[in-house]
């Protein structure tokens, strides 16, 4: 049964995305959703588009005003700029444009499941990379086979990032995934218009709180940027997602201000999680990832579940811990309180 | 340059969508958009769930409330169905997850160009099929080894439907894409669910006047849904999507009475269109497909869209002609005032 479906796909487990309780009593700190608001710029631009001529047209497949705004803001010419139905599109569409079937990707591990799920889709081999202790990647042990490097950077769930200048000259062509570089002190977006081999990819979804309306983009130099928008869907991204996502980065200090606000809460909790007993690598994102020393993870998750608070337990090969979203200061008061009571 | 770029990427030119004028003045025939706007269920649900803490969160991966409203709605079990960025994301899925790099697809010409961007995107080949005078496709020419046959049923861009029972006992696996079914008198929704070979793609963009947010869906037996689930973005529908299109199909009075009034309106323009020289097939979509007796298609896309009245041009290797979206009364009055003066 199903010997019509490809053998890469029957083998899969397929990702598993954290969970999403539907009901709002839970403090939710498991999928590095911002606790803030989005821009009220947002939700008033999004107001004024439900109209009927607006739903019942097609999109810009181009989204013309979302790159020119984005060109402008980030200082990138608007023809290398893909848009994207989440960054986790753009970096369907670049696996798919870059990684034949029988092929070779490679990717830090612990990482984002994603890269390994795209892979097994694709039918591509893994080289994985483990990060040394200080946070660095070996370079030197990629092969030149591998046609796709995946480097998250921030990393989740480690929120750490790669030594300075560890990226250019990358052996292999890299995708840079920068979910999370609103939250560090340094980002790449400019790399991809010195080095046609790197693409960096963005999120609206965790510094401009807009995880809803599935939002990202990436940047790569503009020929590549043709042959990615050869492989997106056409109308990858919704007419209603685009006005959003134009009006979130017109906002840049509602978002900055709401990145400080998140990086304060962080820097405090992370004092007080290693207090409580907890391993808390110095974090460049919206999460802390905790080991402890005595506990293990996946009890202290259900002691936080059964408690009313959602983190996220994530198990690897070589290591297992929380990931922990950094919510408002009112929830982190909460998470402190209750794993002072179970540690 | 770019040699780290796969062959079969290269080599494409890529999907070319209908012209999207961002401005307002001219009659836009040409991308099969519902000229009526969609339910006012559909407006204020929207209006309804644009607030912060909807937009920051991420979506149910799974779909949920959809699953369960369409199920109802459409009867067949909520496991069964698959819930798609447009049916564009419904067929992309389906093509990941069956035709492997080298493998070989099929499907009927003229048609939709969409099968061709897949399968190159896939880098798999094409065999291609011929209508028959009658509107049949000649299953026993399918060679066996085809991992995956699609047929719009209505096509695209004939608007004809193929004989009654055709589709039953296809000799490949087979998408039917019924992105236009509910202009026509039958479709085969409950199929896959007798036939696990066999998956049905919709879209809400037509039918349902909601092009702007792209929601599609697809129905397949459970077994093979769960493997679709797995290629999918895990949140490749965002939140606003998912609400709109729920309020959608609730509202299948609002659907079907628009559908009537673009069906009376095609029979009429149809009449109308043949009197002015043009062959015109019986449509079962939203469309019509007028192929001139004595001018060519290219040169009356052109006089058209010089008197502000924008329709599909469209050019196969075996015929060319014009694809007419049907729009309001209004506008199709325009129209054939138009071509009176052009032809």
């Amino acid at each position: 049964m199903l010997d019509f479906v490809r053998p890469n796909i029957l083998r899969m487990r397929g990702y598993e995305p954290g969970e999403q309780p539907q009901e709002g009593s839970v403090i939710k700190l498991n999928t590095n959703e911002n606790p803030y608001p989005p821009s009220p710029r947002v939700l008033e631009a999004l107001r004024q588009a439900i109209h009927g001529d607006r739903l019942r047209k097609y999109p810009d497949p181009q989204g013309r005003q979302f790159r020119e705004t984005a060109a402008r803001i980030f200082d990138v010419p608007p023809e290398a700029i893909l848009i994207a139905n989440g960054s986790d599109d753009a970096l369907t569409i670049i696996t798919r444009a870059l990684v034949p079937e029988n092929g070779e990707v490679c990717f830090p591990s612990p990482s984002y499941p994603l890269y390994e799920t795209l892979a097994a889709i694709q039918g591509a081999a893994c080289h994985i990379l483990r990060f040394t202790a200080e946070g660095d990647l070996p370079a030197e042990t990629v092969p030149r086979r591998v046609h796709l490097t995946y480097i998250p950077n921030p990393n989740s769930p480690t929120g750490t990032v790669v030594p300075r200048g560890r990226l250019q000259g990358w052996p292999t062509p890299l995708v840079i995934d920068e979910a999370y570089a609103d939250f560090a002190e340094e980002n790449y977006l400019h790399l991809p218009l010195k080095n046609e081999r790197v693409i960096v990819t963005r999120s609206l979804s965790k510094s401009y709180s807009l995880a809803g309306i599935r939002f990202g983009f990436a940047v790569a130099c503009p020929e590549l940027t043709r042959q990615l928008y050869k492989v997106k869907d056409s109308y990858n991204c919704d007419a209603l997602s685009l006005i959003a996502a134009t009006a979130a980065i017109e906002d840049q200090e509602h978002m900055r201000q709401n990145v400080a606000r998140l990086r304060a809460t962080r820097q405090r909790v992370s004092v007080h999680l290693r207090q409580l007993g907890f391993l808390v690598p110095e974090s460049h994102a919206n999460f802390v990832w905790c080991v402890h020393r005595a506990h293990p993870a996946r009890w202290l998750y259900e002691q936080l579940k059964a408690r009313g608070i959602l983190v996220r337990y994530l198990r690897y090969p070589e290591t297992e811990g929380l990931r922990i979203t950094i919510g408002t200061d009112a929830e982190m008061d909460r998470l402190l309180d209750e794993l002072r009571r179970i540690v």
